[in-house]
């Protein structure tokens, strides 16, 4: 039996699927048990010069063509953005579709809806490169993993602004030569908003923790904050202090409520999470039977992202060719309270430009004791004589967030501050 | 409906999974859609402490009593040794129970055999803890990969042999007294052979490349080195050199031939393999669309091992109580050769141990020359007066096994050398 796929999109990542759907790789149809044929392909003008060579027929501008198409058993979404693709994929799952999307957006936003459609119509919905790309990480959350109680997951899963922060650590380089290098490269997208400011990587963690916690998470769930207030010096004092400085996409349960947040955080050089370079990916995984297990790879990409999509194709269609239903996800319906972030609990790390003159210390330390936070170390940099201010670094002990945007206010109007320059997150969680 | 499960062995790992299924994990009966029981639990001795707390009736003596249960329908084997286990579980799918196992010997051995038979019974043989513990590897490699051609598996799977080659490189131990410290720990068994000589590996490896490759690897097919003959200058030469040395399992596909090999390796510094240090397990996986994708967590211990075995149990009690048949693995029936060792072409480390003495370089140069060995690097270390005598660490260029073989046996021949003290290959893959 041949099975019959249809295709919505064809940019980068829809045009490497294409490619290897049309040109036939080696072993596909060994590895299916029977011959698979892309049949349709929804572009948005036929007439593009592409990549790809498509028959005859083959590219059609009317979802409709593709939806009414009787033979076409397998839809693959790879359009991108929140509509028309949702409202596509549910119009496939009801017309007995079965679908495979890369969209995290999608998933993110309505990814329980969908799959409760996909168990109603008995079919199934695919989304293993909605995160980390080619990296297995919605299957061994949704499987391997289960008999775990996860307790938490921590993760770089924003290729674009790990890019960014590797070279700004790296070669010093300042923020926006970074982001302009990432663009030239491809990394990042024209409109680098998303990526910049966290978003993209708040999508990925609401998927992620919505299967580990078996709940349903939405992207407003998630705390975020962006890359764009570091500046050169947190990277080097960070170094100095044995720190990487990484954007990392967090999920924690701890007293029966769940930490979601994205922002920059200080990784101590040691864990593996910090030696994640360049557009790579890594999401580490802790369970309370199997500890912690790292996914690593490239984390985008128009191949990695066709390898996971294909991946789910070839597992829909040999079901299909041995008649097996598909075995459906879990309902993650558990109901979990959202911790406030003002509660939080973590170590952190200040940059503040001060006056350079005795009592600077006594009068900072003075608003961070008056509200509970003890001070584990204070370093004074790159005096500037003209000015006669100076950099102070401070890091603390675990602290309440909520006490700590009270102190930056209150240090702010100290007459010794010229600026609190900045404050991160240090995420120093016990060595593995 | 209940699910009945029947359990063989109750060692340390044994009893860890018979703990989680007999106290009832948080969520379990949630995640199966069902309740699950363990009914029997083979054991050498009814009578012995055990650290779970077994109702009566539970403990057995006789394979039969599991074997004939008509209620038990998924039996985990956690014997170890080839028999009888290979025996048991080939009588349990015959008698139409499914199967979950986390013992490698007996899925490098007769693997093919058994997952045939699965076939022909429908049900279904699963053995993620056989590789890796809690990492999950077999499941990728056996479903999400699978768009993949893949090129090669690198992996970290002994984690005696990456405990003691971490204590001897950081704090350089000696090699029996690494290993005495990885008894003392339980990392390592009271007769450490087949982990020291690199048969656990070759086993581990074995299935990796049987489901990476689609092909039957057995045991035999893999050239094995162990650690035994590393000594602390090794790990001292190699970091000033800029490489780890490591343990490593390699599947590596080329010209299409298959090398199949486990032998200690010297790992650039800045390779993700090279950081993977203790206990710890890590499997990197090369695809033509995926690039390399890395594994990592705790290779071993009993609730990682326990974490395999129950998603393993979670996921056919899933498919039981919903009544979907389960998807078999695909038959690993290519044919594909397997690569001689002395046609491996890779750079190599000799450690030789000469006179202190002029011309010496020239007659090593010339040994290794005349066999076509272009030398890379050369590095005299460790004077010693009294016997005149010294190191000379060789680093060659990319060659064939078996001109450095012959080199190895004519340099030990010259006058000029004491002692050809190790030859260790260096795996420097282009950077990821």
């Amino acid at each position: 039996m041949e099975i019959n796929i249809g295709l919505l999109g064809a940019g980068v990542v829809g045009s490497a699927v294409a490619s290897v759907l049309l040109e036939g790789k080696e072993d596909l149809g060994r590895k299916i048990g029977g011959a698979v044929r892309l049949k349709k392909i929804l572009v948005r003008e036929s007439e593009r010069q592409r990549s790809f060579q498509a028959p005859p027929g083959v590219l059609v501008t009317d979802f409709r063509e593709v939806l009414n198409d009787p033979d076409i058993q397998i839809v693959v979404e790879l359009m991108g953005g929140e509509e028309p693709a949702a409202r596509y994929i549910e119009r496939l799952l009801v017309a007995g579709k079965h679908v495979v999307t890369a969209n995290k957006e999608v998933i993110a936003k309505h990814g329980p809806e969908l799959s409760a459609r996909a168990r109603s119509t008995e079919r199934q919905l695919s989304f293993e490169a909605s995160v980390g790309a080619g990296i297995p990480i919605i299957s061994p959350l949704s499987r391997d993993l289960l008999a775990n109680d996860i307790r938490s997951i921590r993760a770089i899963v924003n290729g674009t602004t790990n890019y960014i922060v590797t070279r700004m650590a790296m070669d010093h380089m300042a923020f926006d030569d970074a982001l302009l290098e990432a663009q030239h490269l491809g990394f990042a997208e024209a409109d680098p908003t998303n990526d910049i400011a966290g978003t993209d990587a708040a999508y990925k963690l609401a998927i992620l923790a919505s299967l580990a916690f078996h709940t349903k998470v939405v992207p407003e769930d998630v705390f975020r904050e962006g890359i764009s207030s570091l500046e050169a010096q947190d990277f080097r004092y960070s170094q100095e202090l044995g720190f990487a400085i990484k954007l990392l996409a967090i999920a924690h349960k701890e007293n029966g409520s769940l930490q979601l947040r994205v922002h920059p955080a200080l990784v101590p050089q040691d864990h593996i999470l910090a030696s994640i370079d360049g557009a790579f990916n890594a999401i580490e995984v802790e369970g309370d039977l199997m500890g912690r297990v790292l996914f690593h790879g490239m984390g985008a990409g128009s191949e990695s992202t066709a390898s996971a999509v294909i991946g789910d194709v070839i597992e829909i269609a040999r079901r299909l060719n041995l008649d097996i239903k598909p075995l459906p996800m879990e309902e993650n319906s558990r109901s979990i309270a959202i911790a406030p972030m003002s509660e939080l609990v973590s170590r952190y790390y200040f940059r503040l430009n001060v006056a350079d003159r005795a009592g600077v210390l006594a009068s900072i330390a003075k608003v961070l004791g008056d509200r509970g936070i003890s001070i584990a170390s204070v370093i004074q940099k790159d005096a500037d004589l003209p000015t006669q201010t100076a950099d102070l670094v401070v890091t603390t002990h675990p602290s309440r967030e909520d006490a700590v945007q009270e102190s930056i206010r209150c240090m702010g109007e100290l007459d010794v501050v010229r600026k609190v320059s900045n404050m991160v997150r240090i995420e120093d969680w016990p060595s593995r």
